[in-house]
Order: C-alpha cells, then structure tokens, then sequence
C-alpha cells in the first residue's frame, strides 16, 4: 500500500516541480573538463577511458577542446603510471584510419592527466586548476563532466566536495555521473536520492544503467514508434500471448562475492536492467521519444500499473558452488550459508486495459547452460492450420530484441516474417539478409526479418556520448528510481527468509529452474506437477472443522481458510441459483473480507455473478468513491473483476439529496424497500459478517438502542469510531437470512474469540452474540491465530 | 435476436412440458417387433441389419424374442431376394465363437422377412401380422421399434401410417429411429417437428446423429466426469487456449451430388456431427449424464451461451472438380457454377466467464490431404523454460478426443504426460502403453498417455442398442435440434451469395485453406497477411468526408462508418482523459448505436473507459431492466463488455419510488442536479444522437413543447409511440456539449436525409435542425444507404 501511496504522491507532485527543458537544447561549444573519480578503476580501465577516448575522437575539430583527469585516492607518482598503462591500451574506433588514429591518440595522451582526489583541497586544486587552464590559453568554458566510478557508498561525500569546489561559473553545464547500485531498497535508495539532491541538481546528475547504452535496448522505443502503424493494433492482450524478459550467463560469482552477496540477483539484474526493458517494452509511445521528461512520465505510468509483487511471484536458486565461494571470500566456517539468490524467475502483471493478463516472464540467473540476453514478445497463435502446417504462418509468431551473445552472437532486433515486414529504426542500423543456419527462439534465422546496427557500438560509448550531448533520456531519474525499488522492494522483503533451491551449474540443471505459472504466482515446474493435483487434498488437510459457540465453525490458516469459506460461497450461489434463479449476497466492508474478495475475482470463474445480487450488510456515511467506504472496496476488490450486471448491484443509498444519512431523506427505507421488493421473503441467501475487537458485526455497536429497531430491516446507527454516521441491515435482517457466515482472522481477534467462545446465549456486550439465524444456518470461520492466538 | 427470443421461450417453457421420465427406467422382456423402412438401402445394408444381428446376438435368451421385418416399396417378390443378399453377408459379433455365430445367425435369418411398405394397407396388414403373430405364439409384447431409414420427405407420410395403424397396444413401447438430414435450416426443421409431432410423441422418437455412437464421442462426457477433479481447474478460459473440432476427409462429393449441392459441408457436417462433439465438451456435467434431460438441459444452455455467427465467422472452399461433377449429375450446363461449400472453417465463441474468449475452430471438408476426426483441447503454455526445452513438461499440454482415421488409426482419448493421468472412462476401456512411431497433433505418441475401447464397437451398434434400452441420452431431442439451427442458420443465410474459394484437392491445397482469426471473425490466412496490415489504409478508401447542412460529414458503408464512429469517440475520449482526467459522454438508444457499442466492446481496448463516465441522452419510462429500456441495451452490449466503475455509470432516473416518470418524483431535476455535479459548466465531452425517420433526435420530438424547457437540461417528453412517456436531454443540454455526433444509417433514413440537405436552418417539423452546439463541434454520421439510397 505504501508503495502505491508513494506513487500517487509522486504522479501529482511531479509536474508542480521545476523540469529544466535546457538538458536537451543545444549547447555551445568550448572547453570541456572531463573527471573521471576512480580514474584507474577497473570500469574506468575496461570502458570508460575507451568511451571518452571515442567521443574525442569523434568530437574534435567540431569547435570542442577537452581536457581529461583520472582522479584517484593515490598520490600522483603512483596513479600515473597507472593511468597512463591504461591509456596506452586504448583502441581506435573503426571509423579513423590508422594513421588519423595515432595523431588522435597522441592527442588524447597529451590531454589527460592524473590527479590525486581525496580531500576537500584536492578538488578546490582541480577547480583552480581549471580556471587557470582556461584563462591561460583564453578559453570559453563549455562545462564539466565528473564521472563518479566509485562505491556508492562514497557517492554522498564525493558529490559534496565537488558540489562546494568545482562548479562551473554560470554559463557552463555541470554534469556528474553515477553509477548504480543506487541503494539496495526503496528506504536506502530514497536516503541516497535525499543526500545527493542536497548537493546536485536532479537535471546534473546522470545515473548510468549501462543497459539503456546497449543499442537493442535504446532503439525500442524507436523500433515502436517507427513501426507503430502495423505493431499498435497488436501491441495489446489480445494478441500478445506473454513477454519474457531474459539474461542467462555462464559465470559464476567468483572474486565479486563481497559485492554480490548483499545484492543477489534480482538487485543486480532484475531491480534495474530487465526493469528498464519491461518500461521500455511496456510505455506508451510518447510524441517525443528525446524528451526525458516524456519518457519518465510514460514509464511512470508503468511503473504505476504494474501488479503488487509477493513471495509467491518469484521463483529463486542458489548454484551450488555458490555456499563454498562465500564461505572463501567472505571467510565464512563450513556450516555458513547464504541465502543470496543467483538465480530468480518472476511473473509480472500490468493491471490495465492494454496489457491485463499477459504473464511477464522475467529471469536471470549465473551459472546457466548459456550466455544470453533477450526480450520476447510472443503473439498468439490466432491461425488454424488445417494443411501444410510448416508453412511459416503455422510457426510462433514473435519479435525478439536480441541483445547479443547466444547462438546469434550479434545484437538485433528480429520480427518473424508472420507477423510484419518492419522498417529499419534509423538509417544507421541495417537489414540481416544472410543467415547461419541456426535457431533463434524456436524459428530458423530465414523465417525472421532481422536488423542490426550497421556498425556495433559499446553501451558505454554511446552512454557518455549522450551525458556530453546533454541527453537525459537514456538515464535514470529519481523517480524513476524509485519507482523502481518501490516495485521490488516487498518482493526483497518477503524473500528475506526464503531458501533458494540449489542447482549445480550448467546443462546438468536440467529442468530443475523450469517454472510456471499459478494463477499469478510461479512455482517451479518440476515440484508444481504433483502439487496442482493434489491440491484438493492439501486444503482439507490443513482445515479443521468443529463448534463453536453452538454453531458450526470451520478453522484454518488465513489463506485455506478464505479458500474454504470462497468455496462454500459458490457452494450457496450455485444451490440458489438452481432452485430460484438468483442468488442475494449481502457483504460486509472491513479489511478481511479483502482476501475473500480476490479469492472469488481471481479464481472462481464458474461463480454465478450474472445470476448474484450483492448487498451491503453495512456501510459508513461517506460518499460511495470515498476510500472508506465499504461499497468502494467491495467495487475495486470485486466487482471490478467480475461480469455482474449493473442492476444487480445494491448499495446503501448513505448519499441522498447531496448530504450524508440524514435521516429525513429516508436512505434506510429506501433500501428496505429494494430488499422487500427483490428479495424473497426478505431472506438474504446469504449474509456475510466479521466482528470487531469490541463485539459489533455489520455496523451494529454495543450502544447502538439496537433494541429500537424492531421489524425494521435497515437502520442508522452510530459507531463509536470515526466516521461515526453509519447504516446496516438490522438483526432482524441479518436473521432471517438463509446463511450467515461470521469471518474472523487475526491475532487481535484472539482475545474476543476467547471471550465469545465463554458466553452462554446472547450478551448485550457484544452484539455479535445476537446472530442467530431462524433458520439456523450459522457458520464460523476463524483463522488460526484468532482462534489460538 | 430471434434465435435468442426463441432459445428464451425455449428455456422457460422446457420444464413446464410433461417430459415423461420413463424412458430410461428398465423395461420389461416380451417380444419385440423391429421394422427397418427402407430395410433394403443404402445405410440399412451397410449398417443397420449389422447393428440389428449384434443387437440379436447378445440380447438373445435373456428373455426376449424378436422379430425382424424389412420394408421397402418393391413389391415382396423382389424384395425378398434383395433382402437375403444382405442378411448372408452379415458378419458375426468378435465375442461369439464360429459355431455359435452360425447357429445365432441361422435363427436370425428365419425371424427377418421383407414386406412391402408402401401404403396405409400395407402398414395396416404388417400390424395384423405383428398382433396375430403375438396371439399364436401366446407371447407378451415389449415393444416395436421403427427405423426410419428412407428420405427426410417421406417422414411425415410414414409417421402418418405408423400412427394410425402401428401403435402397439397399452404396456408396449414404441420407438422410432430417424436419421438426418432433419430439415435444412431453422423454419424447415421447425415445420418437420411440428409435422411429426402431430403423429409422434417426442419421447417416441429417436433422432440419430451416429456421431454420438462412435465411441470416443459418447464417453466425453464420461471422461470429463471421471477425471473433474482433475479437470475441472483447467477446463475455462483461464487455462484453456483453444478447442478444435475437425472431420477432415479425402473423399470427393462423387454420386451423392444430388444430396450434397442441396446441403454443403455445414448442414452436412457442422450443424450435427461437429456441434454435437462442441455441446458435449462445454456442457456442464449433468448430476447423472445417463439422463438425457439432464444432458438436453445442460446442452440448451451451451446453445444459448454460443456467439452470434455473422458472414464473417466462418471461410468457404469448394474443391475444384465439384462444378464438374455438378454439371455432370445435375444435367447443367457448362457454365453452370455452384456455391455449396465442400470446406468451412468456423471460429466458435461462447459468452460465458467459463469460457469467454476462447477460439472454437470448427472445421471440415472434402478432398483434403487426410482423413481424420478429433476434438483437441490446447492448453495455454503456462511454462517458462530456462533450459531443457525438450522435456515433455515445455511440450503442448492437450487433450485429443481422437475419433479416428489419420496416423493413429483407432479412436482414442489421448491426454499429452504434462497435463495429468486420466482414469478410464469405463472398465470397456484399456489404456495403450505401447506406440506406434508417429506424432498425434504435434507430440509422438509416447508423450500421451492413452485410452481406447477394449473392443471396438461400430457406432450403428452402439446406437441401435442404445434404442433397445430406451436410453435417449445419445439421440438428439427437437429442441436440440431446433437450438442447433437457429444457432447455424443466421450464417447459413449470410452465405448465400458467398463464393467459395476454390482449392484443386489433396496435399496440393497447400496453405489455401489455413485459416486466422481477426478478433472474433476469420479469415483466409494467404489473404490475411496483406490485409491485416493494410487494414488503416483500406479503411479510409471507403470513408468520404464532406459536409452536410453547413456541418461536418463523413459517410462509408455502415461497417467502416462506425469503425471511423468509434475511433473518433476514442480520440475524444483521450483528449479529455489527457486534459481534464475524465470524459463525459451522453449515449442514445435505438439499433443504430448497438453496432458501435460492440467495435467498441470488442476492438478498442485502449478506450479510457475507467475514466469516462456514461450517461444517456434519452431514455423510455420502462423499468431500466426492461427489454425496451435504452439503458439496458447500453448496459447489455456495452457496459458488460468493458471495465468501467460503477459511479460513472448514469442511467436515468425513469423510476422512482416504484413508479414510472412521475413529475412530481422530479428524476428530471435529479439527473439535472447529478449533470450540474459532476459534468465541468454541464458541458458534456460527447453526445452521440441518432435521428428518427420523422426527424426526432434523443427523445425530442416534434410536437413536444420544446420550447417550454427554457434553460433545463432534462426533461420529460412525449412521444407519438409507445412508449409514450420519455425522459431526455433537452436542446440547451445538448447544443452546450463540446462536441455531438449524429449517426444515420439504414435505406429507411434516405429520404429524411435528402429532405434534412434541403432545409436551411432550423425546422420545428425536424427537431434534429436544432441541434448545433455552440461550440460547433457537430459531425454529421451518414452510410451510403441511408445517403445514396
């Protein structure tokens, strides 16, 4: 619930804020101070030096000078060497002859330097030093670039120096990137963002997902927008069959333990790379695909109709090998295990109109038979093949964004030729008309159209290409962020305690990480075959039947006993239905008839709602779309869910006259007279109740003057909490009913169920004890912790 | 909608009939009477005395005694000779050793005898025979059982002289077997009911469709029993992808020309065989599925749930010989071309939430590249496979109702490993655990488990039996009948003037006949492909935009007329949502609207329906549950259909306090009040009208003291027909939305249509001439029909 609050909060405050447009204006040229902090780190030495030095090369002359620093925590005399044994190996782009390249690399060595980073003074030197470079050779000052490739952890401090030292004058951009992880949850990340918006612009800052660099990955709003006329009519649950989301690797862990096992592989994977392909995939289109400022938006809106992930969403594994590399790196004893996941399978659901119902599959994993990264979309297969069925229209129909490695080993995006004939996204990608003889995804390479970028580019060049051009569109926001761990985050949470099946590694995991889905939830495959059969049987198991208080009482843990009491419900509507052709359910509000809610919505879909009228048992005096309202849960939890007609559709009329239960208007006669009207003999076929901490059922209070009502059927009432106004069906309503059940769940419900359960008849204390139906069809369902405590 | 009234009236008067349980409570032994009309034909020759001879041989001693009579018109000295070449040829039932079988088989020979059956004398001596016969012998009657085996247009004249001369006496039962063809469309299998049932009563007659004799066939329902533990989680739309339905034949149309050019495929196939196999897989599984009221029950329901089949539910072929050996048989001409469909490929719906969604692919034909029958049940692929894509579990999970021919080669229920293991359907069964080196619709035998009838039986036998026992389960009931041909003749009558497409036969049909789905409607796939994408532009081909009285037109074919209608209700409904968070729109009645409603139920699932409101424009004082009310179509074919809250739904409040339109109620000022509340300056975002042939829009009509109304919104009217009491929108309400459709469709509204583009301005004859919003947002709506005439 947090979460979604979280969300609201941040839809209505986002556009109150003041979004700078100038991050995607152009900017002119001058001097560029180029500061890479950790500067002869190991991601500075494999990309980052070679992405600046290709943005140089393709930079000057176009009016731009640059100078570049490799900033680190050592002395100068240690760290230079360093990075000079760095720059030597960098290699030219493809582009520049070999001769070119050598000028431009002796360029680039003559403009780089290193420098010792560290205190507070180091960076006040960097600044002046900067400014006297400037004023030295009269230049105009374009901005800085600080490119933080530190831990985390230092980010806060490190952005402090810079924010107190290095700014430019006004006039030249100041930009400082970062690079995740960016908090391990939504409380550690929304601290972080804090901190550093203390010091840096949210427009200055550029947080790297370098997958947002890979060029599959970047051109997916492009490929859908480009080919929007032929993908919009099929973009949608009725066509799409599911999407999977996908990163296998070969590797273990190995040497990054320290790291890895406080992550695991949903905050290294999932959280943030996969989670930006499922935006991408997912969005609407906005009119700009530039405009970071559309972009966010629409991948807020995402975000927001994404469904609520719990402990039985996931699937997860451990490597084997993986207990022994802790234990090593971690010095760990032998009996030490970590319940780090390695590898995890998840179903996700967007819940709105376009995408209701199609599973997500989202998966990555270390130590798989395979190194490969990929987006499906699989459409369904609408075609009915009566002959010739290996004509390539009987195939899958699917669009893959194929990120690279695998059999296909190149980066591309491949539509099977049953689907459309795409166009390219830009002119500098190109169309695959050669083909190894190989399989992609179940279809030979022939069967699909392909294209790919003409000429490869590594995800960190194009990255700092586009922080220099000042083009946010491909970073990740704030929001965005948080968005994201606001997501995840109850995910992580309820796996805190969860084991990880192990698997050995390889092709010998066999089956064993094979999963699927239940309803919402996934299990893995090779257990679920004999829990789905026998399911039946587990529920009665683990249901206990007896008495309580003279009546029937059925007791359970929550989610069997929800199960049980969804079931007799159908059990009651089927039975009405077939004697008299309808079937009148009056419901209660309160938190627990919620899981009974989803239970029906979800999984009984032989439930006779087209035959069912619902009715309130009570309601409270606020307008029917106020969140308080009963009737407004019992909408959004089940009636949204289900094909009820509209005329069978009862709620309290609390709303008269534009004012609340004013007893003039005659609400509660009003809603007599529906009952009198529709219902036989006034007889609900069923009437389902839950009881409060202090006694009261439906919105019947121990001082209620319930004593008043008579044969009156609905009445105004008076709670002792907020707000006070409320209306309810009578005792005398509620026994005559056929049926009544009386829901109790919880450990706060104990010490009531205690109580009760010692009071002989009816005791004025807690009206609950006046429920009695005549006809004697009473029924208790009390979870385990309020009947045990 | 006359099938639906019709399936209604059917519904409700079902129970009331005095439907006599008898026929399936055990009989009492005696001697019974068999008389084959028709007893030296084709089907009698080939099936019936076969069926009869087994039938002798197993009841044989058990307390009955027989007699077997063939009729036929030929005088008695012919047909005796024709009669025992038949007999001679009679195999013996597998369970009976040779010399028994010649023993059984020589009394056989003596209790049959060919009698001339021509007229009423002839009925009336073979009566006297039975009765003398009787008497000699001193035996009691069981029974006498006629078997119909000569054409449907004879029926009648028989079941006269059977009637008036053949009844046994009291105690006896009488039972006669019909075979197909039972009329041609709805009206003629209407009038050939009602003709029988003037001489015969229903549980007397015993209509035979030998598809529920073949074996596989008859044991769904016991299957489906057996296994529902199993079954029933998976047996809905949430589960199941697909049901296909197939009889697909290699044989060509040759001899039976006569016939066939009068039926085609879908009488002779689809509308029996296939739609029996259709009702016995979605039924709900009776109590006890031996009663065939309790089957007739459950079927009728399956009928009422069917969609509607439109022109465009189903492809036609016609192999490319037939016109030869049309002209050939029926003496044609050269040029002479028929139209009967040898192939249809259908797609099924059923609107129900058990199966809501999911495709039914019917299908058959003549001179394909096989001959096979089945049922198949695809599952949805719930699984993600990481690895081991091989194994069974990452396989098609289906379940094939195999009736024969094909690879296979025996009737079958395979059940593929990955979905459960079935139990027998019965101890006449035996599971097959060794394969044949074949693949069954996509998967090699050994990945299904499978069961088969221990002892094949010929379906003639088991029906035949079945007739002896009085068991009518497996025979088709006048109301399954009728409920069968008004779901099929509504698509019967859009064929009519549909070509076929032609295809040469055989495996040289290639991909011809594949077929897709484009929403609920289907479509030849090598035609698809192109289509599918072109579809945005063939659109605007037909659409012309013009203007019409000074405003805005557009006018197509109704078809794409209300596809532009709906797309541009959409873009409105966007624009509102995106500027003012909820779109106002006021809806009318009539028949017109109902054609939008379903584009957009059923194709625009983007519309921001949880952020538009709906209201009415008019409404009739009827009950709003009323067949008559505007509310209840909206709600039917509308509201139903699409997720939208309950609070935006606004009917009109007609009645109030349990009465109808009453002034001093004040529903106007109420609906007034809720317009003021919720609707910004009371300007609502659309409102669509339609117009009458006598120029009134919403319910404004043109004596109805319109401009009495001054500046209310809603108001009561007066129409000149029935109902004559309505409430509406006023002008003032109307002309202050922002923008308003009218749409007019039909050959009927050509000539207001030509008299509204002559009048200049307002006309107080035409109340549509003062609809003009003042923020000129009209649009004017108009088909070539009712445009061009």
């Amino acid at each position: 619930m947090w979460r979604i609050t979280w969300l609201l909060i941040l839809a209505t405050t986002y556009w109150q804020r003041g979004h700078t447009k100038g991050d995607e204006s152009p900017q002119s040229p001058g001097h560029v101070s180029v500061v890479i902090v950790g500067g002869t780190g190991d991601l500075a030495k494999k990309y980052l030096w070679q992405g600046f030095f290709h943005l140089y090369a393709t930079q000057v002359g176009k009016g731009y000078t640059f100078s570049f620093y490799g900033g680190g925590l050592s002395p100068t005399d240690k760290g230079t060497p360093l990075l000079f044994e760095i720059l030597k190996e960098l290699k030219c782009p493809s582009e520049l002859t070999a001769e070119r390249c050598a000028l431009v690399k002796e360029q680039f060595l003559r403009l780089s330097q290193y420098l010792q980073l560290k205190t507070a003074e180091d960076y006040e030197k960097l600044s002046q030093h900067i400014q006297q470079q400037l004023k030295q050779e009269d230049m105009v000052e374009a901005g800085r670039l600080f490119y933080l490739s530190i831990p985390a952890f230092a980010y806060a401090d490190v952005a402090a120096k810079i924010n107190s030292t290095c700014r430019p004058p006004a006039g030249a951009w100041f930009r400082v990137v970062l690079e995740k992880p960016f908090g391990h949850d939504f409380e550690s990340a929304h601290l972080l963002a804090t901190q550093l918006a203390g010091f840096l612009k949210e427009e200055e800052m550029y947080r790297i997902d370098h997958y947002l660099g890979k060029e599959v990955v970047a051109q997916i709003l492009a490929f859908r927008k480009k080919n929007n006329n032929l993908l919009e009519p099929i973009w949608n649950r009725h066509h799409i069959e599911r999407i999977e989301i996908v990163l296998k690797e070969t590797l273990d862990c190995k040497g990054r333990i320290q790291f890895y096992d406080q992550y695991g592989v949903i905050r290294d994977v999932l959280q943030n790379h996969l989670t930006e392909v499922l935006t991408l995939l997912l969005m609407s289109i906005p009119a700009n695909i530039s405009s970071s400022e559309e972009v966010l938006k629409n991948k807020l809106k995402v975000f927001s109709s994404l469904g609520h992930l719990e402990r039985n969403s996931v699937v997860i594994g451990q490597y084997q090998k993986y207990t022994e590399e802790v234990q090593e790196e971690l010095n760990k004893t032998k009996d030490y295990f970590s319940r780090t996941p390695t590898f995890a399978g998840v179903a996700i659901f967007a819940d709105n109109p376009q995408y209701d119902g199609i599973p997500i599959f989202m998966t990555s994993g270390k130590m798989l038979d395979e190194r490969v990264g990929y987006a499906r979309i699989l459409f369904k297969n609408d075609i009915f093949c009566i002959q010739d069925s290996s004509n390539v229209n009987c195939k899958p129909k699917q669009i893959v964004f194929y990120l690279g490695h695998g059999g296909l080993d190149y980066p591309a995006i491949l539509v099977s030729k049953n689907v459309f004939k795409p166009s390219l996204v830009n002119s500098a990608w190109k169309e695959v008309t050669e083909h190894k003889d190989i399989s992609v995804l179940g279809l030979p390479l022939s069967d699909y159209y392909i294209q790919t970028p003409a000429v490869p580019r590594e995800a960190y060049y194009v990255l700092i290409n586009k922080v220099f051009h000042g083009r946010k569109d491909s970073f990740i926001s704030a929001d965005n962020l948080l968005a994201s761990w606001a997501f995840w985050t109850p995910l992580l949470e309820s796996l805190v305690q969860a084991f990880p099946r192990p698997y050995p590694g390889g092709t010998a995991n066999g089956d064993l990480l094979n999963f699927q889905l239940r309803g919402r939830e996934v299990a893995y495959v090779n257990e679920a075959v004999v829990n789905v059969i026998q399911q039946g049987q587990d529920e009665n198991f683990q249901v206990m039947q007896g008495k309580f208080r003279g009546a029937e009482m059925v007791s359970a843990w929550a989610k069997e006993l929800v199960e049980r009491l969804a079931s007799d419900l159908q059990s009651a509507a089927e039975e009405a239905v077939q004697n008299e052709g309808q079937f009148h359910l009056a419901l209660s509000g309160g938190s627990s008839p919620i899981a009974l809610f989803l239970q029906l919505a979800l999984h009984h879909y032989t439930f006779p709602w087209h035959h069912t009228h619902v009715w309130l048992a009570d309601e409270r005096c606020v307008p029917p779309t106020d969140a308080g309202s009963n009737f407004r849960t019992i909408h959004d939890q089940l009636l949204q869910h289900v094909r009820i007609p509209y005329f069978n559709i009862h709620p309290m009329p609390v709303q008269l006259n534009q004012r609340l239960c004013v007893e003039e208007d005659g609400g509660a006669l009003l809603y007599e007279k529906e009952i009198n009207q529709l219902v036989n003999a006034s007889s609900f076929h069923y009437v389902l109740l839950g009881v409060g901490q202090d006694g009261h059922t439906a919105s019947l209070f121990q001082d209620g003057k319930l004593d008043e009502t008579g044969e009156r059927l609905v009445t105004l009432t008076e709670s002792p909490v907020k707000p006070h106004q409320r209306m309810s069906l009578t005792f005398t309503a509620i026994n005559k009913a056929r049926k009544v059940g009386v829901l109790v769940m919880g450990k706060r419900k104990h010490e009531l169920v205690t109580q009760l359960s010692r009071i002989k008849g009816e005791s004025a204390k807690y009206p609950i004890t006046r429920v009695h139906p005549t006809e004697g069809g009473l029924m208790w369902y009390i979870d385990y912790d309020a009947l045990l405590g």
